[in-house]
């Protein structure tokens, strides 16, 4: 901590209830290749004061966690279309005073399905939350044109399958060779449906790859299953690193290695 | 720097060109006391929402220098005695989002001035500036009630020693066993007058001591001739020691020994 000086750069978190992932897994980095930044964890209950002080005083970057993640948009100069196709801001660069907002999580994810499905694959995505946005909504940017959003909230479903242009199903139905996505809380640590399966065995030994947003654990219910059936896998620690790393470069414009970038996972988890 | 968690407290200064010295300092004593902190220099061009991100993002506190001791008075929510005696402010402590401000080179030099000093003996302090206004009001608040004011400025000169209560005059006249201060820049590393001496050797003898508020170089050309003719000092080094140990205390609440904040103010140095 002693080299910190006038020139180190800070980034920053700001969430209701800040983790240690962002923290750990930035200054891990910052240290491996020699960067002079720092980075430090923040919540606020005035949004419009925090982003003026990350104007103010020049902080480089900063994580946007819930429940900030749209009512900061009015408060920036400019959206990056990974914010603009979710109208929803997980980071925020500053360059000279004009912040701009970016969606990692989409980048993430959408980088993940590019790379690892086909997306002539048909999907069923179960949820309608804000990852479900995200991951709707890169899904489509991605190619993939069949699919199925099943959420038992109406409304929510309704709007996320019209606006993806895929269709919407209060209950999964007969799937077959499809992408199994999960972005509910099913499976995950401290959730009431921690030991549940978001999708049913018979599900998924007849899926063609499974991908669980919840990254806490790392293995998930679902996830276990899916790799004992021999499908391939997305998991949401994968997804959480991935933003970080896309942020990591945002900020820096350096782009770690995957053995520094697995090395800071580890030790941000750890 | 891997030991930054979403727990530690920020701590940070703002002027306009920000130097190494507090940052050196505070970090070192950080880590010497094992303290959960980290101290960053910012500059700002928005002084208003860079004291509102303090607010909003739970800064712990923050050095104020040139040129926002006082613009930053009307953003804060209460005045400390130190600030208020000049009305200047040079640290902010954030508790919970109330921000007081507090000057603790008023502090710093009227405890050297009540530790080296007898309040009897008369004064002769050169300089009507912010500096000397600190000195000039901790001179009155320590007891020394027979002064003089020497500075070429008639409006300020005469202002301050309305302030405080004592005599002014545009040039140096005979003195004898005063305690000698020097607030102008006459010594000081890169200025116009960095070889010249701010009190004449005549004066020099016959002082009791000699006090020189210019910390760059630690040893000026008075202080120099002052130990020559063994006269006690006291230096601008010491006071920007003890005013950040003065900020190091009120925003940690700890008071390190006189061998860890000599230790710190090397490192800071050097």
């Amino acid at each position: 901590m002693n080299t910190i000086s006038r020139d180190t750069r800070l980034c920053m978190s700001l969430s209701a209830r800040p983790g240690n992932f962002g923290t750990r897994f930035h200054n891990h980095l910052y240290a491996a290749l020699g960067l002079d930044y720092v980075y430090k964890a923040f919540t606020t209950t005035d949004l419009p004061a925090a982003i003026g002080g990350i104007r103010a005083l020049g902080i480089r970057g900063c994580a946007i966690s819930m429940p900030f993640k749209e009512a900061c948009i009015p408060l920036l100069d400019a959206l990056d279309a990974s914010a603009a196709a979710i109208d929803a801001v997980n980071t925020i660069v500053n360059d000279d005073g004009l912040l701009r907002g970016y969606n990692t999580d989409y980048r993430a994810v959408r980088e993940l399905l590019e790379q690892r499905v086909p997306p002539s694959t048909p999907f069923v995505l179960l949820g309608s939350g804000g990852m479900a946005k995200a991951v709707a909504s890169a899904l489509r940017d991605a190619g993939f044109a069949d699919g199925t959003i099943v959420a038992r909230n109406a409304a929510s479903g309704r709007a996320l399958a019209a606006r993806c242009g895929c269709a919407w199903q209060p209950q999964l139905g007969e799937v077959d060779g499809a992408l199994l996505i999960n972005t509910t809380p099913i499976g995950m640590s401290g959730a009431a449906e921690a030991e549940a399966l978001a999708f049913p065995p018979s599900a998924v030994a007849v899926a063609h790859s499974v991908f669980d947003v919840v990254a806490l654990p790392e293995h998930t219910p679902l996830l276990r299953l899916a790799r004992a059936l021999g499908k391939p896998v997305i998991s949401g620690a994968e997804v959480i690193v991935l933003q970080a790393l896309e942020q990591f470069v945002l900020y820096t414009g350096v782009r770690p290695g995957a053995e520094q970038v697995a090395a800071a996972a580890r030790f941000a988890r750890g």
